[in-house]
């Protein structure tokens, strides 16, 4: 599973705090604390600094990277920010979070992803808005790959996010998710999937079990990638027991060298 | 969602002991209890009793159903003990837990179904043993429909186990038993999928964590039944969580009413 830790957003207010005084302590203890729990990239985000964002996304990167190798996901839609973050980023092969379908966004994104050669999430969304229906997903998700891969970016660089919206707006948003996820992976079986789980329960109460049982559901379709916070003990606990039951953990010995090291919260 | 509940098992040691001293408080109790944690059947088993089975399985039905309006699941192969149990029934439409397609106990309990007009647990097994394979799995369950149905037994009465077998055994049997409860399901709209949660668990630690995953990853895979513990509270949170997120809740108006009453485990 590749798990993309989030904690590191400016959207979060102890990170903007932190951001906003040049507080590399706490910036580094939230990164080693997600990669110690398995992150296999760290979203990076500064999008509330508006104009300084390219600055402040190219110094949390330095941050981070003194002191940590574990690549990133370079979380903006400006440009600007990317190639900064691109132009600063020495630990290894990063992803672009994120491009759409929407022409301007495509067009200002995909040579970057090109270029420096990253991971790129491709969310289900163009120039007609967020998509209601499985086959409004999917018709996106096969044209940013078709897209992508034409100007050489390999189909495994590509992760479809399938444009989570949330139940509580709307009953057939799950199934719509899950079923996106597992018709992608039937047509395309070296695309990952890759998401974030928790718009799923925007508005509702007890957010965290549906985002565990999404998390789950998504899986068993094939997702192979989410966005999550790898600091919740309880969701990662799902997380690799689905591993096992999905038989992606050969005689569960993750799962049970998990469970003896007690890092499940059972 | 179909819920059978599963605690008036006589390999439960104080419900094999209470069925011994025919005391009736504390088999009603767990009826009751069961019943009102949401419960569609009650599972009785009376197993433990051998060649007294048919007289403690018709006490115990006796027992319930003179207190509580439920239909049962006869839990037993035994063809005298579910004749028995059918006899004694006066709770509505019950349900026979199981037939396989095993010769001769596909003969001995097809008539009963038919005769008694109940539903049937049909699991994913014959005269060949254990399934392996998904579609060792699909060709039992075919078989059982068809020649079910042929008998005259409606399909919406047929409830499909598709065998569970446990992960700690064989890390595909997972992803056996979800893809069977997928295609079944596509192949027979109609047919209800029902199977124990438990078995997939089998000599793992930490077993109530992987039972609530593969919960989720079974309904998101179309499991509209489940032989479970209503009295579980974590596990129906995630049901109603699951049941949710599938879109079989509109609005989520039941689960926002079970959160509101307290009745999750959050």
């Amino acid at each position: 599973m590749i798990i993309i830790g989030e904690k590191l957003n400016s959207t979060l207010k102890s990170v903007r705090s932190a951001m906003k005084n040049y507080d590399s302590d706490t910036i580094l203890d939230i990164a080693k604390k997600q990669y110690d729990a398995g992150a296999s990239y760290l979203d990076v985000n500064a999008g509330m600094f508006l104009e300084e964002e390219p600055e402040r996304l190219e110094w949390l990167i330095n941050t981070i990277q003194e002191e940590i190798d574990v690549p990133f996901s370079i979380d903006t839609p400006n440009p600007k920010a990317i190639l900064k973050g691109l132009k600063a980023n020495k630990n290894g092969k990063p992803i672009i979070n994120s491009i759409t379908n929407e022409k301007e966004r495509f067009n200002a994104i995909m040579p970057l992803a090109v270029e420096y050669k990253t991971g790129i999430i491709a969310l289900c969304m163009d120039d007609s808005g967020m998509p209601e229906t499985v086959d409004e997903r999917l018709s996106v998700a096969e044209s940013l790959i078709e897209k992508l891969t034409r100007e050489g970016v390999p189909i495994e660089d590509i992760y479809i996010d399938p444009m989570v919206r949330p139940i509580g707006t709307g009953s057939h948003y799950g199934v719509a998710a899950i079923e996106t996820i597992r018709n992608v992976k039937l047509e395309f079986p070296n695309v990952h999937i890759a998401c974030g789980l928790s718009n799923i329960s925007y508005g509702l109460p007890a957010r965290k079990i549906m985002n565990q049982v999404f998390l789950i559901a998504a899986m068993a379709a094939g997702m192979d990638g989410a966005i999550l916070d790898p600091l919740d003990k309880r969701l990662m606990t799902y997380l690799y027991a689905a591993e096992a039951l999905l038989g992606r953990d050969e005689f569960c010995m993750e799962y049970l060298t998990k469970y003896r090291n007690g890092e499940l919260e059972i």
